[in-house]
């Protein structure tokens, strides 16, 4: 199966490599308006074709599946025309600007009959899919609450804010491990270092189930932060993905009501009855396999396009996001005011 | 200087030990209703007279100064009655439940020009003594952003959520290290544990300098973070209560504009033109004495006393807590509204 | 029952405390030479009689066991007239300078029916104790090397070399962990800044076992470091003892042959055939109670007296630490030569 | 320039990849033996000539420098064959198996007036430079002692021990670091998983300058530790290579003896007299450029070619470490006994 990718900029080299490292397909085209980057590619990919015209991608009946990795303004015309022109395609996130755009997306590959895949990488971490292995089995309990934070002196965006940048793989993980839309979302966030992107914010968002998740994600911290952490009823989750080793703890930790407890420490609270039990047990950390989850992203979407299935991470999840995005960026021009996700 | 206690509680035993070690101030006598707890402190502190009643201490005038360590809700009339009859007061933090009770106090003190302290211990503290002159020195620049987090699995209050339990001290940090107030507060929350009771919770404070101050407090999280985040336009400083040595580091990072700059690296990003340019430096971390806050805190209240001073954290800065603590409250309660400080 | 201490410096106020804690245990008289300390020993625990006169405290009927808490030269001649007078005796570590006057010690303990106990803290802390748990249960399999490295920038001493003032501590760990004794001991380290005191030296002894074990101590290290790696062929365990949780963790890892074995991915090695398989789990922290090692120790010292039980930690345990520590000293003092434990 | 690489097992990517980087140079002819890691080769580096014959290397007169990246016992006849036919020569670390090898290739590459290089990645590491620029900037003050640990779970080999696997490169380090040689070695270790090849080792270096340097160096340890600890009379410095940031701290820690002091605390210790104080001040991270060492090291080679420069890890440096590997080898199987280095 032939696959041309569309864009060879920050993620491309990433796709290039791990398309290639799938069985059965080939990395025919890529298509870069850059010269410089097409050099490059030529350089580095010398099996690849390298050319400054997309339309050369979809235009050849032998390309099957088309990658796009073009900046977001770009991918609605792009994912359009190549699923009109018959292509199953697999966009980076965010799918598209607007869940509009995501909505027609998704009308036109269901008309068609074709795969269309957003890049929700995490989806496809080893990692991720233990924490929802973990959840599954109600090892935590009831889940209380989220709190994820993705910061760190980042890569800015000269056309999306950082909440644009980063969301988009909190809320696909929240989506994917609570199997759960949120109903309301709050976001604050200012712009320090470019007028009107926000480049540091703070998100809350209220799901269905009651669960509440908190992103702070940020391109102004001095330290790499990748945390989730997951408070349960039963026990708790530590998620750092900064780690090359124990990336996921999981705690016996927890508190519960004992009516008519008497207390065992007079001196360690101030109130006379004192009916809560602290727990803090054991701890571990589960063995995560090593796979890069591009390359496990790389073969689902040929997968589904060979055996004709709908991804994990299908249009409909990419508008999901979008969605949620929505929901978000409002409430950030508006001072934080609630938003509901419609 | 004699100096009495009115409540032995979870907090007490750190009061009696640290006023016991202030020069030419002796503790004559600890007052609380448990007689459990005045049999440990009889025990621990046999020097001390413990009593059941605290007019034993107010109608004590060999007595100058009064510390109320007792539930909030009993701050108020402790302190108004022990300031009527003349005592100079220090009130455990947050000084009072209601604004308008603080500044009832604080009007009452003036009058009859006594000191009236609030214990917000941080104020003392060498390390955020030691951010508060690394601010003062330019050295981090105009600053962006500040992000505290004060979380862990944590000793849960009945009546009073866990905002109003912790976020106090960041706030009153806040005041101090910005030498500013807040004008606008948002605050969002959930009660898991008990009714009614919120135990963890986002707080975003917007102060008049324009400067944004996030606070993520909770009883619910199995790690203990203690964490502030301060980034300015020419460095990042982070102070980690948590660390032994090394709390606080001082990061030479940051990200400036810069026209018409030709990028060193194309595959670095998706935009053509490329403008911003990332530094990042050396980092340190100064020293910083071990001197216990609470020590520090209660020479202070002493030597205010004596030398007829006013002190650091005064009533009138308690009663600013509170300000802040109403509006968060106030927004708490409405879904995170956007809500003014009066 | 009555307790005397002889020696208030660093360690006294810990045993004063923790003895004054143990049910059915009076800490009677505590005596030392230094006014000064005598006068803080008033200060602080006002029910002890301080004296300048250790005699006063073999002296006196009522005082059935005492502590020699004194510098190590002085440990022989007070423990051997406190036994001579009936009294039952502990002793801070290491219980003499020799091996010689300990086993002398031992030889009129057992004659005199009285106990003999050596404070070997470690014995009894609940994290090394939960190490013996695991070691026993054979979870780690059979073991193939324990490190140990116990260095900081520390409290120099000034007649005994680190070796002597650190090194007991493991020693005994190990004794006590793996119910062995070295037959080899081998030593290293030099003097920088006092002469002819070593401070900063490695250790190693090979056990009947066949067990190595290796020992960094030094007083001249810029981090604290207590840390403990015990490598078996099924698991291997690490204890750090600087973290305030997860003190111990167990990893599932170690490496196999299995002969004849196809490498999957020939460009890991150099070699054609390649016959180990590594293993990598999960790993997990057990819970550790927190009850102080001191407090268990005065409480076990207590017990036995009153049961005239063997203490775990007896003079033939302290004697057996000094066997070894003779060792790694003519060691030290000959360049590191292979010294037998005799 | 022209360069062939003989050898394509675990470090030959990393050396094709690198030295295709260098300017002006590029990478010719790449011999393996074994055909699928020829034909790996040619699906990475399409552009390099697999062969399997490496004579087609050494007799290709458009060559002028050749890389020999085959397993250690292999070094010398392949290195000395192409200085023979007038090649320029760079070996993997270590140089030769033996230092009469290492001392006939230095005579044969004089002669012939030939550059001969080791590659000791790690005098060409930014880090290590940096530390040797603060050794010499004497901001450590006199170094006392070194303290080097090396281990990991890890890639046994099957024809040499963790010694000769690891230890050579903190041998390289020390005499970069130092500019100096160990007079005196000892070497204490043990084989656990493969009969007669020691898997974990402690080795203790006394240099001429009397700084004792102490390495651990283990394939069996659950933890990556990659650690580097010199202590100076003024200064300490940690280097801890598995940081992504902060790699090097410099720590103004220290003590220092002043007669006649007098004790601020006199519970602090058991010593009436107490003459040592201890600082412990600012720490600080220096910044670290980002320049790969390997891709330093393939410049450094080029360039001592083009321009006829002896490089800084020459053949006599490569030599000086197989001197020093076998006095520790000799040590090593003696028991620890003291090694002169001839």
């Amino acid at each position: 199966m032939n696959i041309g990718i569309i864009g060879y900029g920050y993620w491309g080299p990433n796709l290039v490599r791990n398309f290639s490292r799938v069985e059965d397909c080939t990395v025919k085209t890529c298509a870069d308006l850059d010269p410089k980057r097409r050099e490059a590619m030529r350089e580095k990919y010398p099996y690849v074709k390298a050319t400054a015209y997309y339309k050369e991608i979809l235009g050849d009946p032998e390309i099957l599946g088309v990658v796009i990795a073009t900046p977001v303004e770009t991918h609605f015309s792009l994912a359009k025309e190549a699923l009109e022109r018959g292509k199953h395609v697999l966009i980076e996130k965010p799918i598209t600007r607007t869940s509009e755009e995501a909505r027609e997306l998704v009308g036109i590959a269901k008309k068609r009959e074709l795969v269309l895949m957003v890049d929700h990488t995490f989806e496809y971490s080893p990692a991720i899919n233990k924490i929802k292995e973990i959840i599954k089995s109600s090892e935590l309990g009831k889940i209380f609450t989220i709190d994820m934070i993705r910061v760190n002196l980042g890569l800015f965006q000269k056309k999306v804010n950082v909440v644009w940048d980063l969301a988009p793989h909190d809320i696909s993980i929240l989506h994917y491990l609570l199997e759960d839309m949120p109903e309301k979302a709050w976001g604050i966030g200012d712009a320090h270092v470019q007028d009107g992107i926000e480049d540091d914010a703070h998100v809350s968002l209220l799901f269905k189930s009651n669960i509440r998740a908190n992103l702070h994600v940020s391109w102004l911290d001095p330290c790499k932060i990748r945390r989730i952490t997951i408070v349960g009823n039963k026990k708790m989750l530590v998620f750092d993905d900064t780690l090359k080793e124990g990336k996921i703890t999981i705690y016996d930790k927890g508190v519960t009501i004992e009516k008519n407890r008497i207390p065992m420490q007079p001196y360690y609270t101030t109130l006379e009855e004192w009916e809560l039990v602290y727990r803090s047990g054991e701890s571990y950390s589960p063995e995560i396999n090593g796979k890069e989850p591009l390359l496990t992203m790389a073969e689902h979407f040929v997968e589904c396009v060979q055996k004709n299935r709908s991804p994990v991470s299908d249009g409909v999840s990419g508008w999901r996001v979008i969605k949620v995005m929505e929901a978000v960026q409002e409430s950030l021009k508006n001072s934080g005011k609630e938003v509901g996700v419609r």
